[in-house]
């Protein structure tokens, strides 16, 4: 079958996004070699004048610069795996947290409480699926955060016998029930996908109203 | 029609790919901060110290990130953009030619040479058809610089009466009729599709044998 110019563009168009994805840590490797020797430097000059708060600034923003290098690395080599890996929860919600904080709302207007759980096993599941379920998540909440005045999203995890669940809280009443509009329905609608897919990985999501907004409720199997 | 769950999930992996591509500037604003600081800081020793070379390093290291996030800001703003824009075609060459940096290959083996005239008018055109037109070739070539000696990429550009010309030469012997490979087939095939739809855009391409290797001869017309 011959494609159109509009499939042919659709199909060019994911491959350019797919090869700016996968260039990602080619452009984090060529940051960080003028940034290890900008962060080598200052530590020595660190070393040699340690009352320097201009210095010490230099060597704190610098493996600021390193972190958040590190953590687009993280998300651009996990953000479409599907195959079963070992997810260590905590350190994926520390990471996919982080990474919202390119989004300006996210950074400045949004109040997030993680409040992890040290005590959970790592699950072995597909980053592309629990990832994605974040994302809609957080999506659908950052619209309603656009005309709230309480902008909280409080995130926590906790072990079940054969679970692991994240327990992600925001403060928007009925977020999943509004009448249709415009800008929302593609959201719910990428949400509701979430959804159907996140069943063939064995990931459940409840959703329930409490007086604080609405929780999302996540449970991944517990199996390895 | 209701979709299944490969086409549900390959159209939420092309949201998750296109929310990768718009958060860019979020994260190189995010970066640019402390990046300002470091920048500021050793300037100020520079001045101190003219002649300490250590913080002279610094001083470079900082405008050498500046320019590799520069540069992908510049690319992640432009790269699906469909729109007839004005383009500075020089810009966009040394800016496409610094973002395929990205890739070890391209960056540590390729001698790419820019002759760039300075005396050619800003078309107006698809930013996305020319970039990827130039995506495809680039790819091609490098999947056979895999396996070359010589691996130098020749970009000149001129103006003709009604249009601009770019010409890109690689030191490859018969690029497009190559016999079928695996890896080679998409592309090809990607090759092919970005000159289909480069026709709707007015941007014409030549292949030339020559005997320093295949010319690419993209003619792209000069109207505003």
């Amino acid at each position: 079958m011959r494609k159109n110019n509009r499939e042919i563009k659709e199909s060019l168009a994911q491959k350019r996004l797919k090869a700016f994805l996968d260039s990602t840590p080619g452009i984090v490797h060529n940051l960080s070699n003028p940034l290890t020797i900008i962060s080598t430097y200052s530590q020595l000059m660190q070393m040699q004048e340690p009352d320097n708060t201009n210095i010490t600034k230099m060597v704190e923003q610098s493996k600021l610069i390193e972190n958040i290098l590190n953590n687009i690395v993280y998300i651009s080599q996990n953000i479409l795996k599907e195959k079963p890996q070992q997810i260590n929860i905590n350190t994926f919600l520390k990471n996919e947290i982080e990474y919202f904080r390119a989004n300006p709302l996210f950074k400045h207007k949004v109040i997030t409480t993680l409040d992890l759980t040290d005590k959970i096993p790592v699950v072995v599941n597909s980053y592309f699926h629990l990832s994605t379920l974040l994302f809609t998540i957080i999506q659908l909440t950052l619209y309603f955060f656009q005309s709230s005045e309480e902008k909280r999203i409080y995130i926590s995890t906790k072990k079940k016998t054969n679970s692991v669940v994240i327990s992600i809280t925001v403060s928007v009443d009925d977020i999943t029930n509004i009448i249709n509009e415009n800008e929302y329905k593609p959201l719910i609608e990428a949400f509701n996908d979430a959804l159907i897919i996140s069943q063939e990985v064995d990931i459940s999501t409840k959703i329930n109203r409490k007086n604080t907004g609405t929780e999302f409720v996540i449970e991944i199997p517990d199996k390895t």
